[in-house]
């Protein structure tokens, strides 16, 4: 790379003839072509970039191990990586999302500004971005690759957030076992439950929603490094894939394998697809919880008010009690993100042509916003709003002892023809069940209160 | 239920007052209801209906273990549903999928045909719907567990048909293995594989899929039965539940368990909707083996004319050669299918409110429409298409041939100027590779048969 | 099509061989290939085959009219169709959805139906599926002139029935226009507005939408016959295309024009693809309705029951006042159907290549789907819930007394700081805010009682 | 607001207490409680804020007109406004998407953004975020204005820019009207069309889109502005709407009108759902023409090839010719994006509640999303791809001489038979129709090159 340098520009030339690039950037001709041709939408996600940056690593060990690089120029390129990855250098890697569908002008982003950077550590060592850098590898299998280490890694962030959540929601459930409450179905009134057992679905659902992510998780520690252009593995070496793989396990401490499948890990995303699969699941019954919270919440006269939740902004000045429930609502419409986002994923993974498909960084950027957003609107959840969740014991009470429900109890004891005059009475009269019940006659006040007892319609019948 | 008999009407009596029902039908009145204020689309999945039927067995002999049913009674269920189950009773059950979101009219539906039949076998034991058939039942238990139990049934269909593919598959793959043609990446011309390394892409894709599915799978075994209306199990016995999927299980001979939580059995649909997520994933890794399928099947003529494919139906009467891909057609059809059914049913399984989801027909509906599609689909394509697909050689050696990919081969042996050279003179002389290297005078004839080999381009170097 | 007699088929013969047809089957091979090929879902919809057989009638008079046929033949030719329309002739359209891309077996299925039934007409003068049923034509431009013309009728057949929706919830409005209620937003108590108001905000959205239909349905009117096999015209006479479709808005009084750009009509969808966006807006504002509904409907006791809703069916044999939403839930269902079809047809829509796409019928059959159940649940919503909706004002008056939200009527009179105190007071004590402002000694009973107008605060000031 | 200067925070206090705000943020207590407690995704865009501010303007000058602010307090509004709009203070508005869903916060980081600029401007008349700026308004009907307003504009924005891929498009047309080639149904070869005309479908897609969008955008210049809190109008004047709305139209010189029904605009978003509708529409169509070229422009040898695109970057450096279709796959990857958001979108548009739908935030971010990245990626698919396209006319002219779909020419000459055995006998000896047809000796060189005019298959047959 011959460079004049400019006023502004320095110029670079290469095989399409002669880029301007601004003077003091880290990165060259490939990448400025791609940032003049590309102005669209926000930035590749800056994981998937230092994700490459650890395969580079890992390539250039692997290569001088395997006698096809110097040992002077891995240490090089080790030494420059390291030092790229311990500073923030988001500001050399321009490039946007809506590129190359291949992800290669990040890839040869990257290359660029690794040998930039190597330039000033050895300016007497010149690296080449092509022949040295990305030695033994194409973009067609380090952005997969680079894909599947990010995408494992914000999965990884994610579970001890939902864990979290649980651990909240655990703590929610012991707390409030033994509170009866009127259930509901159809929206309908209906026979009692606690609400540490309404509580308790909530927990299940999300529990399973971990076991799916992480039963499944391993599926992206396949990496189809190896593969070259097409997955043949043209210009490596037999057990370069096996090396630096073993290679990048050993660096991130994660038991990566080689894909068992080039050809259908440049092609298909299939495990990415799957595994978003799983966090559209989360997502679904995130929302069936979030919308039960802020439905009991609702209130404060004219709501369920079954449940109170923290007030973290003012809701109105001069209206006591209105907390409105914002961090419901944050999480919601992370839902409504993460909905469309399995479209997308679902839709792109499923374009692929031959020997690649060509949306790889809409799929993993689309994966990585799920990823990010559940984890901070979890969080956020969880802290501001789910860990000072209280409930309204007077109000849980009071639509107990007015619910008409209760009646069933009574069948047993007088029958049923009874039991539905009562509770008919009740509802013409706009009365509870046990003053209907006491002005039937036919039962006394003792035996009632002996006989309707809505703790013991929350379980099943002890076996005699 | 007293019965007048009219001419082409009988009456029958519920809650709500009279309803005529037809005169020889074998449903009663609450089905009747529902039958005539749901006139909107099909009717429920018969397999539904089914499980239902299984249901209603088992619970009949574990109340009947449990005391809580006489052994008479319990004896005339079971026989009844045998009779059921030995023959199609479609007819009997004429309530569609748009109805109560519970389900719980199918649920009556069931209950009142059993009682219909059962008082055929013998009269003089009358039975209740309500109380006998739906004994320790609820419609909120027995209707989620019937889903679990025709999903789990309906993917158990569905994977050997995967597996019968891939088997296929597999016989292409080891038949072509040794058949060089040029790569494609972006659709452009790139460097060579065989034939079988693109046909294990696609197999590994379905074996990904089929992994996904399998490893799973399991969360459908799990039957929120004896959670009644709400979840906690009121009007059962302690015991019922594990007693009705222990004979579940043995019936089926399926290794069912309890849902770990009811309340998330009943307002959750989780399992269902993560199943789903792999069932969208395997349809996005079809839609890719269906394209490049058709694709590399297109021409006879203009178009890349790798593969051929069975001449099912006439293309065209007058143009030999014409092979309309249609078994890929309709898999592709199917595929836009599952894709917006995964969408339903995620939005339909994010909609439950406190202690129940009311979208439950239209979740098991969607989801027994794609494993019905998928799998009647893949059959049609494996039987009809894969199995008969044959490589046209002549074709993909001419494209081999005239490839200009294959001068990387040459850079070894006289370096990246001289090999860019004569292919830049191929491209502009529209010759081949071969004809140009020979032209440039710079390597013989047998030095470029020696050197360009396109066999040793699709495999990594062996290591010294 | 030579024909021979065998005990249970008949034996026909195309340019691939022989097949064996059902003896008494209307259909010819080409039919018989297809239902033997795809075994896959359900049936073509029956209004796409019978537009088809309007288009055959049609073509078949403009044919004679240009002397591409015999006035003989068209005549045979119309008099069958005629008689195929009167009558149910599904039994003779065996063919399914997912079968060729372009819907050709369907056409072909019409054709051979067409001579099948004219040569009982009419024996000694034979037709020709290929050459005179489908003269001038082919399915490429055929069928997607069928989907156009049964997609734009289902239209009409939808429209009334959301205008008689409308039709019916503006006399609910009108009827409760002064009924005053709480406000609820963030599903927290807000300012009062009546229930007139609130209705009114439904009606507008339907409005909106069958506007948004109204305003674009022209765009299934543009009918690309004439296109033949890639919609250059081929094998037509100029004017063939203006003469079919005069003559297809003669037939059914439908001003029917031919398609702008015929290569976009066969490879494109737009149109259909677009106007369901309008019936996913419907579906997406219907579910805000229905929610509204029955949660405003949900009680008896412990819900906001302000509504009260018919008692189709009985609720709880033991349960008075439990009413299930059963009308919305299965309204809801449909709409998370519609959802998904939405996504169904816009990936459909996406994947045409070159002259054709090859998802017509996905397409059509998902539209037709659509537009079915939103007619038939809409139409039941509207006779068997919204027509019996009612208001519970006792409890609208209870909640209404009991808000906080109205001491914002007080600040005008006492000032910001003495209102809040009122209404903390009133939210401390759970005491009403008429209460907690005498208690204040701030105001007078005669006083509050002026102040305190909600009605007055269900509009702007009026203007001095 | 009570302000204490301290070393690096301010302290301010609203009603839940005293909160810390940064020393010299131009925001107050309840930003800043949103920037503390919503720490999740990307901030509103910034198109929001600045229709914001606008409202806040046109409300200042009605409601100094009505009398309800001073003519001092409505002017120093009114200067500082113009004062930020004329810069870029993008900084000073830090809240994010994820926040409440009514966008109260952003409309509340609005007024006192606005309140911290007058005091500097004039330090004497404070002004109160509440009583001064929001005057006569509230976040739920603000909001949902500048909803409209934002996304009207942004549509506004796209239009030209797909006219201009428009234009480009004609000019291609015409360029290659008469250029015939081989048309292809179900990828398989097919009867000719010109490439003009195959260009002219893809117009017309685009046109129809077109024509979808503006026929309809006038649906987003309905603003519910006057409505305030849920939609009655309380705390406006009768008049207010008419005045704010005809101000707004003033200031933007656009014809918005008051939203016919303010119930709706606050709680259902019809209008955006189905002007996105119109957007997905377009990116479907969209992707179908990128396929086309990208599949057209496929090899250099070993695809279609006969379309070429400018290459923009190295697409190998050793391989001349290998030309990636980028600008295609940047386009692509944004139709999966927006495939995502009309998912995302409609879900909620459907989740409203009573007097509101709490996923504004989402909704307008996802709506702006996907017309910026319409914006910017068919501008730069149009100059830097398509402006740039050619044909390749002696791959075009190869493919065409080589079909064997021309010999349909030769029916009416020498008849059905005969035609399909030159045919078969091509396609057997893998000759042209040509050299089958005069070996066949049944035509001559002379006759075969009089008939076989792919031209005139181009169009129908001239009437006589």
């Amino acid at each position: 790379m011959e460079e004049i340098v400019m006023s502004k520009f320095r110029l670079e030339h290469d095989a399409l003839g002669t880029v301007k690039v601004p003077q003091h950037a880290a990165w060259g001709a490939q990448t400025e072509r791609s940032r003049q041709n590309f102005k669209i939408g926000p930035h590749m996600p800056y994981t998937v970039v230092t994700a490459l940056l650890h395969i580079k690593k890992a390539a250039a060990r692997t290569n001088a191990e395997l006698g096809n690089l110097s040992q002077h120029k891995a240490a090089l390129i080790v030494q420059t990586i390291d030092q790229l990855l311990a500073d923030d250098h988001q500001a050399d890697f321009p490039l946007v999302i809506y590129q190359t569908g291949s992800g290669t002008q990040t890839n040869m982003n990257v290359n660029e500004v690794i040998c930039h950077y190597a330039a000033k550590l050895n300016p007497h060592l010149p690296l080449s971005p092509n022949d040295d850098v990305n030695c033994s590898q194409s973009s067609n299998d380090t952005f997969p690759a680079a894909m599947m280490i990010s995408a494992y890694q914000a999965c990884q962030s994610l579970l001890p957030v939902i864990k979290a959540l649980i651990t909240t929601l655990v703590k929610k459930q012991q707390a409030f076992q033994q509170i009866v409450k009127i259930g509901r179905t159809h929206l309908q009134d209906a026979t009692p439950l606690t609400v540490g057992q309404e509580i308790s679905g909530w927990i299940s659902a999300l529990q399973h929603d971990v076991q799916f992510l992480e039963q499944n998780l391993s599926t992206l520690l396949e990496l189809p490094l190896g593969g070259t252009a097409v997955g043949t593995g043209l210009n490596t070496i037999t057990g370069f894939d096996q090396q630096i793989v073993a290679q990048l396990a050993q660096d991130y401490q994660l038991p990566f394998r080689v894909a068992p499948n080039k050809f259908q890990g440049l092609a298909h995303h299939s495990g990415l697809n799957f595994i978003h699969g799983s966090l559209k699941t989360l997502a679904s019954d995130l929302l069936k919880i979030g919308n039960d919270i802020r439905f009991l919440a609702s209130g404060p006269r004219a709501g369920y008010a079954e449940l109170t939740i923290p007030a973290n902004e003012p809701g109105s000045s001069i209206m006591p009690g209105k907390v409105n429930p914002t961090q419901v609502e944050a999480l919601t419409m992370v839902i409504a993100r993460v909905m469309g986002n399995d479209v997308t994923i679902n839709f792109a993974a499923s374009q692929g042509n031959f020997e690649m498909n060509v949306y790889k960084p809409i799929i993993i950027a689309a994966f990585l916003e799920t990823t990010q957003l559940l984890t901070q609107s979890i969080t956020s959840f969880n802290q501001k709003l789910v860990q000072g969740l209280q409930v309204n014991q007077a109000r849980i009470q009071t639509l107990l002892n007015h619910s008409l429900m209760l009646v069933t109890a009574l069948t047993p004891h007088i029958g049923y023809e009874k039991s539905a005059q009562i509770a008919q009475a009740a509802e013409r009269d706009h009365t509870t069940l046990r003053e209907a019940a006491l002005k039937s006659g036919v039962i006394t006040a003792a035996e009632f209160d002996r006989w309707v007892d809505p703790k013991v319609m929350t379980h099943p019948e002890k076996r005699n």
